[in-house]
């Protein structure tokens, strides 16, 4: 493990008070800082602790949707294993909606053209059932959003098949839409169902669900994904011409919502604890697959992260705070109840990051914050460098369990990991312990550990980047105690209050 | 196209009487046939005939298991498209076993060390039914018949779990007999149910159907394959001790026996036309997926090198026979009833090719012959050079359906073509036309449609092989009409009778 830092000559000790100077909030690593990494960098690449923990998540728990047994044994089994690390947690109320998979099935009905044959499908979250017996309409294919509403009328009584052309995992942002709210729009315009081609990089017979949500007011309908070879059958046979019918049987529901958790730990910083850096990843997965890469790899590394950071000694300047959220996937009521509970604290958040691409190998370290922030990170990097991801890669640092925390202008970092097959697997029954590597894991919980040490270690802090657009207005944030950061945006954080939690 | 032949110049002509001189018959090919070549080659590249017909065949029919309404379209399609091609075509009787899958899931029931959940299981053709309410079962795990063998007594009421290690697919025949056999051994030895890790090279959750075949004698019991995936998750938690118990839930049937056929379709030839070059792959497909690779592939590329002959003039040399099987898959009836058929005219099959190894692209030439076949053939290979294709690969010519042909002595010959990927899909809802490229299939369609020609009009013919150690006595070949071949083994055939059918 030394070999990996043997090439990082220790920089001069930088002073460490409550007020650092400049310089020293510029600097990088002191050897003791260094002798951390080793501490962190090598048991995350040799004693297998999150592969463990993945394989008890994955194959002893299982799937876990919010509601379900699974995701209560999961915030159970989080709870036991941070308090078997040393690490101090607790578990944090959240109502969760519990929505479960029935019966389902298509068919695509016989023509002259054609004959017909069972289609492969897998209900969307959120899904509406249908009657027992189904539906059967005639199926209208469209590629996008304004395709829709431009068939105006036409849509009324048809299942809408959703098309796309995804390829990559880069596509996935220009498609979610698509499956997220075309449902919806569809059930507007009146129609009878919808099949949404399966957001994928890959497929062998392999349907993806994901969550589709219903705007207020609207009447949920049928809606499912269907395999990518069955859209590529529909929309071949759409295009030749004349009529092609699906029938379409749907048993999911919509219980009534649940009592759940989130699961928070903490490691106390020793300097400045009022100041936190979150580390999160979600604890709910789909209902299929056992969520092995979303977002079981998530929750090891963060949790392994926390069980390295309570061994040093000294513990890092400012707290670590890991917090797994529940119900990212169908709801985001664990990411808005932690926003909610905790928002006096926002503004002592001073970094935070979510897991949530899956586990592959790391490839270098994102940001999103004010100004000079690279220059800040950077002296901090050398530990990553035999990890190949020592580098700051374009794109913003985030995550759907952080998006609550944006009004308050928390700076995010994160570790970005290889996702180039992660949509191979996302949302099937596929997303399994066998789709992920060891070594790959163990390299990105290193990197997740001594970056985490980093924000919660080094000198000087992120600026806080500017509100987004949209954010309410803002009052005055609360002073944090500390003097403000060089550079920073005009202060002024989410509508919050501050109070010590 | 033509630059696909250029660089190949035209040999002096042979002769090409009824009795070839000994130097004729290891001659290549004449300018005249190279001119063959390109009007076989050219339109196999460009026409995209075989691609259409395959579209129409997978999605238009889609599945076609025998003994079901899709393999019967089969059939009229097959009959008519040889009939639209100029191909004279005929129906011969098969009676077929008619096996229709149910309802099938499996659930790997909680434990004190894990949570239960649903496992991805598909029935293998030949399984028996479980009650409607399943059987419930612990599990025993064997990588091999001797290891079933070994546990004698401790397989009785168990499901025996067949598990391997397939990761290429060269590895299928090393494995497939776990599932061809193994729920037949299982069953003697008292066993309650069977599940075989899926025959596959990849997977994303995607369970693999094929054949089971029960002794007689034995009661047969539900079997089903199970996913990669869930094999891998039953192997490490029976790995980890304690026991595993799954419900498995079948409704598969036996069916009554059905009338179909074996379409047969024939180019006459022009000098020799009772010699018969039979070319050959299997309409049925499984009842999953398209059976696009497996073997739309293989029937479109024989259809096409038949549409190919038909139209050229003068005629091949010898009769081109296209046969068509029914019920590869799950019985090989269509082989054995065109073997019966034709017993009279097997010495007469002077070289039999079947394509069922996908539409992948062509690689080269394979041979199963006596003496001195690749010297005969290797100067036709030219014009597949540029095709990649041009070389006559180690390993025998064959194919399940020329099995019955075997005894008869029949040389074989075939198309090599990439299957690398094939066992990704073979047998699964993933045998789709998505899966086959065009520019392969062409290619492979091209290679076949001139070794076809190559068979059908070189002076020469392959010597017959040996008869296979385990053929009955043979009784003396009729004389074809024609000098034994150089270098032949003693003249012998299957135990067949000679007559012009």
């Amino acid at each position: 493990m030394f070999s990996l830092l043997a090439a990082t000559p220790a920089p001069k000790a930088s002073t460490a008070s409550n007020v650092p100077s400049q310089a020293a909030k510029m600097a990088g690593p002191t050897a003791a800082q260094l002798q951390a990494a080793e501490r962190l960098v090598g048991p995350a690449l040799t004693e297998g602790h999150a592969w463990a923990r993945l394989t008890e998540l994955t194959d002893g728990i299982g799937p876990r949707l919010s509601g379900s047994e699974g995701a209560e044994a999961a915030v159970q089994w989080a709870l036991r294993s941070f308090k078997a690390d040393g690490v101090k947690a607790w578990l944090e109320p959240v109502k969760v909606p519990h929505w479960v998979r029935g019966e389902e099935r298509a068919e695509l009905l016989t023509s002259e053209r054609f004959r017909g044959r069972p289609l492969q499908v897998m209900a969307l979250g959120g899904s509406a059932a249908t009657p027992p017996e189904g539906i059967t309409a005639e199926v209208v294919e469209v590629s996008s959003l304004e395709e829709l509403a431009a068939l105006g009328d036409r849509v009324k009584g048809r299942i809408v098949f959703f098309s796309h052309d995804m390829k990559v995992a880069e596509d996935y942002g220009r498609f979610a839409a698509l499956r997220g709210r075309g449902p919806s729009v569809a059930a507007k315009a009146g129609a009878a169902g919808a099949l949404v081609r399966s957001l994928a990089t890959a497929s062998l017979s392999t349907p993806h669900t994901g969550s589709t949500r219903f705007e207020d007011g609207v009447t949920p309908i049928p809606a499912a994904s269907v395999t990518v070879e069955d859209a590529g059958l529909l929309h071949r046979l759409l295009a030749e011409g004349g009529p092609v019918r699906v029938r379409l049987v749907l048993g999911c529901k919509e219980l009534p919502e649940v009592d759940s958790f989130n699961v928070v730990a903490e490691v106390r910083g020793r300097e400045r604890p009022g100041e936190i850096v979150l580390i999160g990843a979600h604890l709910d997965s789909w209902d299929v697959g056992t969520g092995a890469h979303d977002d079981g790899a998530g929750v090891v590394m963060v949790m392994e992260a926390a069980r390295l950071l309570a061994r040093q000694k000294p513990a890092p300047r400012r707290t670590v705070r890991v917090v797994l959220f529940m119900n990212e996937e169908n709801g985001l009521r664990g990411a808005r109840a932690y926003a909610q509970a905790h928002a006096a604290e926002l503004p002592r958040h001073v970094a935070a990051m979510e897991m949530d691409s899956g586990g592959g190998r790391p490839l270098g370290v994102q940001l999103r914050a004010g100004e000079g922030a690279p220059e800040l990170v950077r002296p901090w990097l050398s530990p990553l460098v035999a990890l190949s991801a020592g580098t700051i890669l374009p794109g913003e640092a985030g995550g759907a369990d952080l998006s609550p925390l944006v009004p308050a202008r928390v700076p995010m970092f994160g570790v970005r990991t290889d996702a180039s097959r992660y949509f191979d697997v996302h949302h099937t029954h596929a997303d399994t312990l066998d789709k992920v590597e060891p070594e790959a894991l163990a390299k990105s919980t290193a990197a997740v550990a001594w970056m985490t040490y980093v924000m919660a270690e080094m000198p000087g802090l992120l600026v806080r980047p500017s509100a987004p657009p949209t954010a309410p207005s803002l009052t005055a944030p609360p002073s944090l105690g500390r003097p403000p950061v060089p550079g920073a945006p005009p202060a002024g954080a989410g509508n919050v209050k501050s109070s010590d939690r």
